[in-house]
């Protein structure tokens, strides 16, 4: 199973997106749209095989996680206006402690960016955490039986605490490219060195 | 220098755009907006070196091909909705032999697939063409200081001729994964190999 999830500092928490301007008003939307697209999408296909996390710190009502479940995901398309327009139904819901779907396989629950990660760290799984100056992709070994939890920064990144928070937590820091690379783009890297495994 | 060119079977060669419905009515179009993105969108960057062609053979006026060109490309956005703005604008005007200019950076052309891909050879570029039963990625040796043309086909394929025409050209047909991705996707991968060639 991977996992991957994103502190989404500025993306909005309730539903009164604008789909004319998913950069500008709902606080970068667009690019939490392009990671639900990375994270999941195949040619005629779908990965079941993966979880998605968003945590959204923007106005008026922070944090709301939002949750995609591959397994369970329907007729959701690959454009970022589809995909923003389940979002929006995500966001519509009074998020609280317990997951809530929206619709098939997307979840949101009032919920911090650390507590899914201690969670994911607590059920054993390994945890990676993206940045450019981290270890270079080619010092580490993965394993196709192996489960792992990516953690992804968006354009601001997750900020010094959270940084502190992970290396506490054990994450291994990986770098994937010696460019600076936007989330969605870094999802389908992650994803190209487990499909090659198998 | 990197250029890719994609075959896009459906998508519109007018300027006729719903901008709610980039994937149906357009063609497709949605693809195209994140190849774009793909080609040319680093985190607070653009690549410069890199050109990116489709050849749209949708209604009404096929074939209609584009080139977007990152040493040149101003105020364009990484999401889809304002990258479609751009295509529309392209579209909108009368394609001749000649390519035209609609905002910087951003051209068209009345000219076909196969026309381009062979310009690029006839200038000496190594041309790829990126498919599933291609050879596997490690099979091959890039040089940073080469210059690549990689062929792209969207969700339909780019067809038999095509493919010979390919073959005859001396293509050289390479798999980046077991599993059939996108064409957006495949581009992030073919950045992520050369990238770190660097």
């Amino acid at each position: 199973m991977k996992e991957f999830i994103i502190k989404a500092n500025k993306a909005v928490t309730n539903g009164e997106i604008n789909l004319k301007d998913l950069p500008g008003s709902s606080g970068r939307l667009d690019l939490l749209c392009r990671c639900v697209n990375s994270a999941f999408f195949l040619s005629h296909d779908m990965r079941r095989d993966t979880i998605f996390y968003s945590v959204n710190y923007g106005s008026p009502n922070p944090p709301v996680a939002l949750k995609f479940v591959g397994s369970e995901l329907k007729r959701v398309s690959p454009d970022e206006r589809s995909i923003a327009l389940f979002i929006k139904k995500a966001l519509e819901k009074d998020a609280s402690e317990l997951w809530k779907e929206s619709t098939s396989g997307i979840y949101s629950s009032k919920r911090e960016f650390r507590d899914i990660i201690l969670e994911k760290k607590n059920e054993g799984k390994r945890i990676f955490y993206l940045h450019l100056n981290g270890k270079p992709l080619e010092d580490f070994e993965f394993k196709d039986d192996e489960d792992f939890l990516f953690v992804l920064g968006d354009h601001i990144g997750i900020g010094d605490k959270d940084e502190e928070f992970l290396e506490e937590l054990g994450a291994e820091k990986i770098s994937l490219s010696p460019l600076e690379l936007h989330a969605d783009h870094c999802i389908i890297l992650v994803h190209n060195i487990l499909d090659r495994l198998k």
